[in-house]
């Protein structure tokens, strides 16, 4: 996780939303990224699919054995690529009560209509990973 | 819907599984795609997410003035892309009662809770658009 932040650290001096996200494969980190909907002008470019997507492309299809991190809670598109990539586990910073689809306004990874049920795990360093959003957004005001 | 349809069989001819779409702007279709998961070895390549990538990357942002046409009910991944897109209507063709989140599973365009509700129209040459899917099923058993 403290990749994560260091990527959603590195978003706020490229002025994009502090969302940071990393994925571990045996103990290695395999991608990390983050929020870049500014830079690209694409709001679907979120950090989590920004990882997964650069995993594909690498030549991953499903990602069982890995885990990703993520400083903010996913959206209903993110936590839709993370079942379809099939993630092991995802752990996540900030609970998203606007748009969290893991825990906030759905759970979507224990519900039993998808094909697939990623390991969760929620509030890991979530103050520092709800700062970093908060400060961001208070200087915007 | 013809031409979401005429992009499902084009990816019956690539052995992929025959879900088209296209987007329509100003009576002008300005984007049309088909599944390629099995083309780009990527489990997120939706004929949806596909054409709305394509749109972001000509330089589009938000698609509040298109219709998306899609054969199959979107699922989780693609209908969060379609709010984050912000697209203005939606029509698709045949149920997913599996992974259907626009009135199969769940109904998100008509959930409050998110920020933006695409008009929906459903059943739009659905026996069509599912008999695609289901004679490509067939032939696969």
């Amino acid at each position: 996780m403290r990749v994560a932040l260091k990527e959603a650290e590195a978003a706020v001096a490229q002025d994009e939303i502090p969302i940071g996200a990393c994925v571990v494969h045996k103990d290695q980190i395999v991608a990390q990224n983050h929020n870049r909907t500014q830079e690209l002008n694409d709001p679907l470019a979120h950090a989590e699919l920004l990882v997964i997507n650069e995993l594909m492309t690498k030549g991953s299809k499903y990602l069982y054995d890995c885990t990703l991190y993520v400083t903010l809670e996913p959206c209903l598109m993110c936590a839709g690529a993370i079942i379809l990539a099939k993630v092991g586990r995802v752990v996540y910073g900030a609970k998203d009560p606007k748009s969290g689809v893991a825990g906030s306004l759905l759970n979507v990874f224990q519900d039993k209509s998808y094909n697939h049920h990623p390991e969760l795990k929620s509030g890991v360093l979530a103050a520092e990973c709800a700062l970093l959003l908060t400060d961001f957004f208070h200087k915007k005001r």
